[in-house]
């Protein structure tokens, strides 16, 4: 178990693997015509795990059709409408809706509202040098009101010095993976409903990604873990964390940000009558926790009265999970 | 100047018109079906000004199509997304989009995503004592994750006894009012947008709905309006306010609301990157006040530069708007 005994850093990125707070708006921004480009987290502040960005913009912003050899991609909206355009069809994202872009699939999008905001997750690739490449250093989170003159890509740049390739076909058989905001393998943790939105064996362990959702709440038995990185993003309400060695107390409103490496001792409680917060956890391993804990369910919403835990389940599995639990007294 | 001297009354209606906070997924609630009702205002909280009503429900729940024969209903959607249905189309509205219909005018909806949430703002009607005859008592914020059966609406007796009549044709000309998010007549005053989503010629005056956003800046001058009453939701981001004689401090996050009638001092400050808050103001006749300080803007998001704001302008006409400036020194 690791030890940290400063104050987590918030709102800066770390080189080293150690918890960390974005809050909303905040973080590093490029632009690029209308869209900011900010960055949660960084091959730099993940050790290579992971990168984390949002991505704001103007109606009509768009990307165009490309794929990656090896990267997965991510992508929750949390704001605004989102076309996601596909070799034969096009999805429509609303806010809360998800979808997984395997390596090999060809994709662009479109920003279809005046205010458009999207989370992505990309595992195996250096998107954020790619995003610096393009665009430019930028000192807001918003994108701007209006810009003289429409940026063009440098393909064949980009293409030399990135995972991209710029394409309407597909170069596997590979499948957009897509869940409507509270749609998912649900399963039901006593009052909480975790909506897995990517499972280990959507991305061959490498990440899983769990939206969960609840009411007011108790908080979760204090915990770390040995082998794998969380990141929470809070989507709706309000989630109060304890992190660190010392308990540290954080509040995370809607768009704010933590990072908590292998080793970091933490716990939530949730603390509006409708919490919800989307979880990345890297490498996909901890996948048979929440099935060992809690129940299926057939639901998009949590019931109004919590359902019994697998407690004794976990215990007998435990040297199976990653999971230590940590007393405070 | 009235003097409210206690604590403002928080998650409770008055039945007199005192300033007072619900803070989101507080608040009474009535369940039909699917839909949960939560009262913000009611007429007896307001003194038969307005009512503030939130609909929360499961996707594919809907209402009939009727008309209001003298009630206004202005409709923001702020979670999922809601078909609006017309005599002769369909309007789809995502999150921060905006409907206002006018007397007259059939309607009906159909909720298109899970967890669909919507705040509406009813002028001229007894809309909550219709709710209170439609629903059933409840005690959460958030639709069930499921019912047994579901209940059909008594329409015969609901035409009895309140403003509607089910109909999928129109008894007016009058037609519905429309705005995307950012959209509106837009009004910049220094770095705020305003962008004004239903004005008095919209209403004959009844009132106005203004959306506001801007970046974290400073607090407006402390004021009061001795004419009408003003409500504020906040949509997005952190807004500080203080109110009352002693300047109470509140702070808003997204699904706050607070109550302020005529006679109440107040002031607030965006506090988050991005902060947007929704106004409701009653009777309509503050608009020009906005057109005063500001000037039009072209664009559907605030600049990242403040703009000069026309404050002699105002204190040359302060005796046409009904504002009040308070020194608390």
């Amino acid at each position: 178990m690791r030890r940290f005994n400063l104050d987590i850093l918030r709102n800066e990125l770390p080189t080293t693997k150690i918890p960390y707070i974005i809050e909303n708006g905040s973080g590093e921004h490029f632009i690029w015509n209308r869209q900011v480009f900010t960055f949660l987290s960084t091959n730099k502040s993940t050790g290579n795990m992971f990168e984390v960005v949002t991505i704001t913009g103007e109606k009509n912003e768009c990307f165009p059709a490309h794929l990656h050899e090896k990267m997965y991609e991510s992508i929750l909206v949390t704001e605004g409408v989102l076309d996601i355009h596909l070799e034969n069809k096009t999805l429509t994202l609303n806010r809360g809706d998800y979808v997984l872009i395997p390596p090999g699939l060809s994709h662009g999008y479109s920003m279809q509202a005046h205010r458009t905001k999207i989370l992505t997750y990309t595992i195996d690739g250096n998107i954020t040098e790619m995003y610096q490449f393009i665009g430019q250093q930028y000192s807001h989170s918003k994108h701007p009101a209006y810009i003289s003159r429409a940026e063009t890509l440098a393909k064949l740049d980009l293409e030399t010095q990135f995972d991209i390739k710029f394409t309407d076909k597909n170069s596997t058989d590979s499948k957009i993976l897509y869940w409507p905001s509270g749609e998912g393998d649900n399963v039901l943790t006593g009052d909480q409903l975790h909506s897995l939105i990517t499972t280990q064996k959507d991305t061959e362990d490498n990440y899983i990604v769990v939206s969960t959702e609840g009411p007011i709440g108790d908080a979760i038995v204090s915990h770390y873990h040995e082998k794998h990185t969380e990141t929470f993003y809070c989507f709706d309400g309000k989630v109060t964390m304890w992190v660190g060695e010392q308990s540290q107390e954080i509040v995370l409103y809607p768009g704010d940000f933590l990072h908590a490496p292998a080793g970091t001792i933490h716990s939530y409680r949730f603390d509006a009558h409708y919490s919800k917060m989307i979880g990345l956890l890297v490498p996909g391993l901890f996948e048979p926790f929440f099935r060992t804990l809690g129940e299926p369910y057939d639901f998009t919403t949590f019931p109004n009265e919590p359902q019994p835990l697998n407690f004794e389940k976990v215990i007998a599995n435990i040297d199976t999970l990653d999971l230590k639990f940590v007393s405070h007294d």
